[in-house]
C-alpha cells in the first residue's frame, strides 16, 4: 500500500511497530533536508530520492514530498476483537459506506472519541485505501478495523456477547432520548440508502437525528460524529 | 456560476425563485429524456444540448449529465440578517475555513439543524463555489450566508444585538457543560490554526469537544456538527 502526505508519514515513521511494515520511502531532496530527524539509520536505508514529478506519478493525491510503500493494512478479525476487552465496549458498524473521505473522517472521529473498533463488511464497502489513510490523518493505525463477511452474522455474534445494537434511520426514536450504556454497537448506513433492511430488523434500537424538512439527510461522517458524541456524553 | 450534479440541479429547477437566476442549462440527450419533467417551457428555452465530453470540459467535477449556468450566489448583508428575526437566533461564524468540502458539509448541517445564518469573512475563506454548492447538496440556497469584511467587527455588532459568542478551542470548557440559550453565535476555526487570537479574546465562552490524546483534532465539519447538535439538544 502506498500512503502519502506529511502528517500520515510522521505518524508512521514515529511508530516503531509501523516502521517494521515500511518497505520503501520515496521522498524528494527538499523534504529530506527539512525533516531529516524523522529518519533513523534503518529508515534511511529504505529511502529512494525522487524528483517531484516522479512523486506526482506515484501518488494518487497530494503527497507533500513523501510517499511510503508499506505492507498492506492489517485488519482485525472478529474473534481478536472480542477477546480484547470484556465490558463497556463501544463499536461502530458501517453498513456499506462507499466514500473514502467519509470513511476516513469516521475513523478520525472514532479514535477521537475512544471507540474500541469499527466493523465493516468486506464487500460493497470502501476498505482502507491511501485516501482513507490520509483523510483519517493516520488515525486508522490507532483503532481496530474489523473485517467481516456478513454484517447480520456479526450482529448476531455481538448480541450473543452482550451488545445492544443501535441503527441510524430516518423514522426512529430521537437519538438523545435513548440509553447508550453497556456494550454498544452503533450502525451507520450507506450514504444513499441508509442501513439495509435486514440490518434494520436486527437492531435493538432505531435512532434518528432530527433534521429540517428542507433537507434529505446529513453527511454520513457528520451524522456519525453527532451520534458518537451523544453516546459519549450520555455514558459519562 | 456553473453548478452541476443531479441533486443540486433538481433543487434549483424545482424552485421558482432560483429558476429566475438560471441563464443556461447544459445537458445531454440522455439526461433530458430521463428527466424531462424537470423542465417547464421557460426552462426548456434555456437548454443547450451537449455531448458528454463537452460537459466534462465545462464542469470541474462529476456533473451527472447536467450543468447549470446561473447568476452568482447572492450573499446576505449583515444588516439584512439582523432585521430578519428578533430573538433566539442561532448563527455560525466560520473563522477562515479553507476546504470547500468542509464548508459544504457545514452548510448542510446548519440547514438540517435550522440554524438561521452562517457568517463568513470575505478573504482567506472559501466562498460559495460550485464544489461548495454540490457538497451542500443545494442546502446553500436554504440559508443566509452573510459576508463580512471583519469578523471582530461582526462579533462586536452581534454582541450589541444581544448575542453570546461561543468559540471552539482546544483548552476551553467541556462543550456539554455550557448554557446555549438566547441568541447564540458558534465560531468554528480554520482547519489547521483553529480560531484566530483576537476572535478568541472576543468570545464570551470558549468550548472544547474532548478528544483522545492519540489525535490532534476532529475534522472541522464533524466538530461543527457535534457542537451544533449539542446546542440544539440543550436548547430544547
Amino acid at each position: 500500500m502506498l500512503v502519502y502526505g506529511k502528517n500520515v508519514s510522521e505518524r508512521i515513521l514515529k511508530d516503531e511497530n509501523l516502521c517494521e511494515n515500511v518497505k520503501t520511502i520515496y521522498t524528494d531532496a527538499v523534504f529530506l533536508q527539512k525533516n531529516s530527524s524523522l529518519f533513523n539509520d534503518s529508515l534511511k536505508s529504505k529511502i529512494k530520492i525522487k524528483r517531484n514529478y516522479e512523486l506526482d506519478n506515484l501518488a494518487n493525491g497530494v503527497h507533500q514530498g513523501i510517499i511510503i510503500d508499506m505492507e498492506d493494512y492489517q485488519y482485525t478479525s472478529f474473534s481478536q476483537f472480542l477477546v480484547k476487552k470484556n465490558s463497556n465496549k463501544t463499536v461502530l458498524m458501517l453498513d456499506h459506506i462507499l466514500d473514502p473521505h467519509n470513511f476516513g473522517a469516521i475513523i478520525r472521529t472514532a479514535v477521537a472519541a475512544s471507540i474500541d473498533a469499527i466493523i465493516i463488511p468486506n464487500n460493497r464497502q470502501v476498505l482502507v485505501t491511501p485516501t482513507v489513510v490520509k483523510t483519517s490523518v493516520g488515525a486508522v493505525f490507532d483503532i481496530d478495523i474489523v473485517l467481516v463477511t456478513n454484517l447480520n452474522t456479526a450482529i448476531k455474534d455481538l448480541k450473543d456477547n452482550g451488545f445492544w445494537i443501535y441503527g441510524t434511520v430516518m423514522d426512529g426514536e430521537d437519538y438523545t432520548k435513548v440509553d447508550y450504556n453497556g456494550n454498544v454497537c452503533l450502525v451507520i448506513g450507506n450514504e444513499e440508502k441508509g442501513i439495509s433492511k435486514l440490518v434494520k430488523e436486527n437492531c435493538d434500537f432505531l435512532v434518528t437525528i432530527p433534521i429540517s424538512s428542507k433537507i434529505d439527510s446529513l453527511n454520513a461522517s457528520v451524522a456519525a460524529g453527532v451520534l458518537i458524541y451523544e453516546m459519549v456524553r450520555s455514558r459519562k
